[in-house]
């Protein structure tokens, strides 16, 4: 039997560089199927369904809806509402009124219970509706998945950005001699591994590289500070927002409570700035802090195209599966070889990703706990989808003293 | 007379996006005089002299020379050394034993003041010497010149930078209400000015400019923030590193005395954190700061292509200008027009740019103090080269509301 209605699209959660083109992959899916007889655009996550907050996509024109596929950000907007119970209960009110019964999601671990819940009420209250979920988070914290869309261009960006601020240094360091560089991540430190990429030779920056899988033991990080320091004579440190001290504390964590979103996770930050004044007063060197902050997982010119196209495969996926009768289920990426890189989707039942967050496995991190492995180089290196810009290094060649 | 001899090229102060192709410029124009006869780089500016570390540019490959275009930061190494007075003595041991008869530094206003004293001292020692300035300053703040090289690429990051983070907060709004984009600039609001170029719409970030030319009041920012919030929903706004309040105090500034450089300025840093503070303790609405720090200096994908032109140019001229016999001067930039732009190189004595800086006119500013002038948007516009990447914007068709 075929389920003919409405189709609803909703972004959620942390904006992307390519949730965007996982909802173009959808809506130019979408409008190959009869089935799918409207397309509505949820403005806030849930929230615009909710509240009725929803707008027609299609009176938007097909070079806009292109055009998704370039632009960063959640276009629809998001949001991290955790819905009440009682919500779940207007909200099937609404899609029966609207007669929607196809739900798209792009979001993460929140926003997979999200549609999971949605999956279940409409379940139980026989609302026939296909909820299907796209991958969607930076932070690549999802389990099942080889991959999460967003994931390669905030590598690509950060590559790119401490390759360049590792150059600085390396031009500055007779002043500015350690350099800290604060990433993404929470709890999970794929985003802040990706800076590896960085490196085009041993002695590229990053140097130390902080995971939040690794209790952060102070001594340790000044000593290998010190170690780098006195070999070359500066510093570059890539660290992840969310590490932890060997009793699992944030290392620094805001103390005030509106920094608490409503999912009860601490708003992180300043991780960077503790290390800068934990090398001034330990090693007395001077340091400085960049963090990017949320310039990192929104760059439309840094996209990997290879994250936009897998983006875009996973929207139209989700949507080919729901007018086939699938429902509850996220789409997933499945790496079948790495040499050549080749990834095909596969689905997983939305309850597995719900809530749940992958760490980098143990293999991926170096035995000093301050890098990575060539494991995860060759796992990363695929994602952020191509070289970067090539880059003259000097050869230098010294010309002979002369004087004393 | 023609001086024949060899030639030193130095990078100074601050890296930037097109340093590199200043001095592409500068070596691409010297190998087709033959008065220069061989090619050295001073490694970390003024100190690659002074200790005798120079290297033999013409064993660099020619492949190599022509990517430093497309290569940020100071490939040459930089420096901030302040030279003591029995230094410059050295210097020119060093230079004669060297016979290095052209002296080349691309630099700030403390580089034109290193340079001018290299050009005072050997003249006053009879040591026939060609010296010549390279204008470069991210923070745009070098008197005479129209701008700077370095200028137009950190404006081009930012502009695009602050596009993306504003999308993202327009799409978090509803629990990442409020975003404070700290940039560079010191004592000059140039590049905090540029981040304009992120708007296309009235209401697109960034809703506040702060700028240190004008004193910071706390009640009218909070005002100005509450404004914005009770229009939009969310604020993003773009403060300096070097704001400074009405007592002439810069607003945040490090107690540490490491944190002072060697010419005795401060560095600065931490302003968008005190102004999150602010904002959570005045309106009690939660913000976040992103601090993108080096990073908008020396990205090479986002180098602006007039950018690199003018840098090589001016690098060009600075040599072509010196092997016809002119020396203490620096290369400016005039601009002949603006629709169209057309730019052409002049030169000015270094004694008019060492250790001055130039602020942004009042004409540039906003009245509110709070933002600037179409006046200002004319000026920095045609300097990043050409629009930023085409992105989506969704027209927005509400569907009719069924329920109550």
């Amino acid at each position: 039997m075929v389920l003919k209605g409405n189709a609803v699209f909703a972004q959620s959660g942390g904006p992307t560089a390519v949730i965007n083109s996982s909802i173009c992959g959808a809506i130019q899916e979408a409008a190959k199927h009869s089935q799918i007889t409207g397309m509505y655009g949820s403005i806030n996550g849930i929230l615009g369904v909710l509240n009725e907050n929803m707008i027609d996509l299609n009176k938007e024109s097909k070079r806009t809806i292109e055009l998704l596929k370039q632009t960063p950000s959640s276009l629809l907007g998001s949001s991290r509402q955790k819905l009440k119970e009682e919500d779940y209960g207007k909200i099937l009110k609404v899609l029966e009124a609207h007669n929607i019964r196809y739900f798209f999601i792009a979001g993460g671990n929140d926003s997979m219970d999200t549609a999971n819940k949605m999956f279940e009420i409409s379940k139980k209250l026989n609302y026939e509706m296909m909820v299907m979920g796209l991958p969607k988070t930076v932070d690549n914290d999802l389990p099942v998945t080889d991959h999460c869309p967003g994931y390669g261009s905030v590598s690509r960006w950060l590559a790119q950005s401490v390759r360049d601020a590792g150059l600085d240094t390396e031009a500055i360091y007779t002043s500015d001699t350690i350099k800290v560089i604060e990433t993404m991540g929470r709890n999970a430190g794929w985003i802040t591994a990706s800076t590896v990429l960085a490196k085009q030779k041993e002695n590229d920056a990053p140097h130390i590289i902080l995971l939040p899988e690794v209790p952060f033991n102070q001594d340790k990080f000044l000593a290998a500070v010190d170690k780098v320091y006195k070999k070359l004579g500066y510093v570059v440190i890539t660290c992840c927002e969310g590490l932890k001290d060997e009793k699992g504390e944030y290392l620094t964590s805001s103390k005030r409570s509106i920094d608490t979103d409503k999912f009860g996770h601490k708003q992180l930050g300043g991780v960077g700035e503790s290390l800068v004044s934990m090398i001034a007063e330990g090693l007395k060197i001077k340091a400085r802090c960049d963090k990017p902050g949320t310039i990192q997982r929104v760059s439309g010119v840094m996209q990997s195209k290879l994250d936009v196209e897998e983006a875009y495969q996973s929207g139209a996926k989700a949507v080919e599966h729901a007018v086939n009768g699938k429902s509850g289920l996220m789409v997933t990426l499945i790496r079948e070889s790495n040499k050549p890189y080749k990834c095909v989707t596969g689905l997983t039942e939305l309850s597995n990703i719900a809530n749940k967050e992958r760490k980098i496995p143990a293999e991926f991190i170096a035995a000093d706990g301050m890098g990575v492995t060539e494991k995860f180089i060759d796992y990363v290196l695929p994602l952020i989808g191509g070289p970067l810009q090539e880059y003259a290094r000097l050869e230098k060649n010294f010309i002979s003293k002369i004087l004393k």
